[in-house]
């Protein structure tokens, strides 16, 4: 019999079990709420511990110390979310399931899949972007996933304010003007008094929202040269902002960066994710198998 | 004998020529003028035929295509600069030496050095930032020179305005408000009427300068979280913008990422070349070395 292997998607509000094989396909799905550590750890290796899995992958919402040589390895550190600051996450699987475990942030996990078996699949390089809650993005340079001092928090990029912008500070409250703050779901919600799904199309949010989205496609171009931009997450469910992005990136770049991938191709170079919405499951079944070799 | 090696740095006014060994030596060094390369490259390759190299690399101004499967792999592309647009550099050193030869950007080459041998030795990433005629920027991540799409060009990311800025556009001709168009020499001396090393210390030039590098640095930490940011060029050998930029990175990044490497260690984090101002040319003798494997 072909291995099986366990994957969690961490999030905030929920966290998303899965069981999948060795052809990357997605067999059993369950979701659970988000509760404090001690309710919810042991809720999930009961889970997987009736499922006779080889090895589990994770990923989770941050931050999350991915360092392999800290004592904190995989733990979940400074968050507000009640309950989970300093969570030895990784450590408490791995004791209660005894079965190798690996873990990543959910973007990088997104981030992964979607190089390996999605949109940027064959390339060397991709940028996964995530625009719901947060804005956060997984970056796959040269074939790997980036780590570097940490992980990357794309979504608290300083950006230029846009010259319609009523509100150009936004509403995170660490940073005046950055990408999260001014462009994430909730900031959305406190701009205009409505949740992003409520807004229709034509509602003047989607040119202020794809204007900074483009920045933050157009700071990455200059900044990594990602081969791909893959753009996912609650907000991008508004699928009629896909357009305005590319076409206020290219604007941005203003035929600076000559390629024909902005210049002409921008249409299949800022795209869906290839994976739907399973990029953070699927990424999470590949680390899974990372952790079984 | 052991193996010598020719590097080239090729820049906009001079090409800088050198011999190194496989120590990493540079043992001898000549400068000509750039002009056109119908005289320049014949002058370049009879310095070098002279000298019995092994190969030859080159760290160059861009744009260059560095995309090996290219057609016009080597060669620098579209620039202003008389004379040099659709130039076959590489080829044409290679086909007059018959040596191997490997070219990347001038600051990729700074980045290689500065990551073997220099301020980030043993880290897995590092960033090298040159603040000078313009501002540009090498990156090694997870031990690889980055080449997404293309090379980076962090010096067009957009910045947000300093609300003490008289001129928040800036000075490029192709960007509103783009770090080179903000923060690069030339930008310096159109603010100001006097070229950077002419202004003294105090001088309010420096405390905008330093706030517009800062917002560099804080992207570049969110973006890929280099394990350290190295700032070389002309602009950077105002050796007292270090301090201000180190302080203005913290400040905007206000304690959101809990690293002690920001909040505590900043000033071994945003640092001088190691190798003072010689990066550029031993990067170019790493990637002969390189050539000749």
């Amino acid at each position: 019999m072909a291995d099986r292997y366990g994957t969690l998607e961490a999030g905030g509000t929920k966290m998303v079990l899965s069981v999948g094989n060795d052809r990357n396909e997605l067999l059993e799905q369950a979701s659970i709420p988000t509760e404090t550590p001690d309710i919810t750890i042991p809720k999930m290796t009961a889970w997987f511990k009736s499922r006779d899995i080889a090895a589990l992958g994770i990923g989770t919402f941050g931050p999350v110390d991915l360092n392999p040589d800290s004592p904190t390895y995989g733990w979940i550190t400074k968050t507000p979310k009640p309950g989970w600051g300093m969570t030895p996450l990784l450590p408490q699987m791995n004791k209660a399931l005894g079965i190798p475990v690996k873990i990543d942030t959910d973007v990088n996990a997104a981030a992964l899949a979607e190089w390996q078996l999605g949109a940027a699949k064959g390339l060397n390089s991709c940028l996964y972007i995530t625009v719901g809650t947060g804005i956060g993005a997984g970056l796959v340079v040269e074939g790997k996933l980036v780590h570097g001092m940490m992980h990357p928090e794309l979504g608290h990029m300083l950006l230029r304010p846009d010259p319609k912008d009523q509100n150009p500070v936004g509403f995170c409250p660490y940073h005046d003007g950055c990408a999260e703050g001014l462009a994430s779901g909730p900031a959305i919600e406190k701009r205009w008094g409505r949740k992003a799904h409520e807004l229709p199309p034509e509602h003047p949010a989607w040119e202020l929202e794809s204007a900074y989205l483009a920045q933050v496609c157009a700071n990455a171009v200059c900044s990594f040269s990602p081969e791909k931009i893959i753009l996912g997450g609650g907000v991008m469910q508004q699928k009629h902002l896909f357009p305005l992005i590319r076409k206020k990136t290219r604007e941005l770049l203003n035929g600076y960066i000559a390629l024909q991938q902005i210049l002409e191709k921008i249409d299949t170079y800022i795209v869906e994710p290839g994976l739907g919405t399973k990029s953070g499951a699927i990424g999470a079944l590949l680390l899974a198998r990372q952790a079984n070799k």
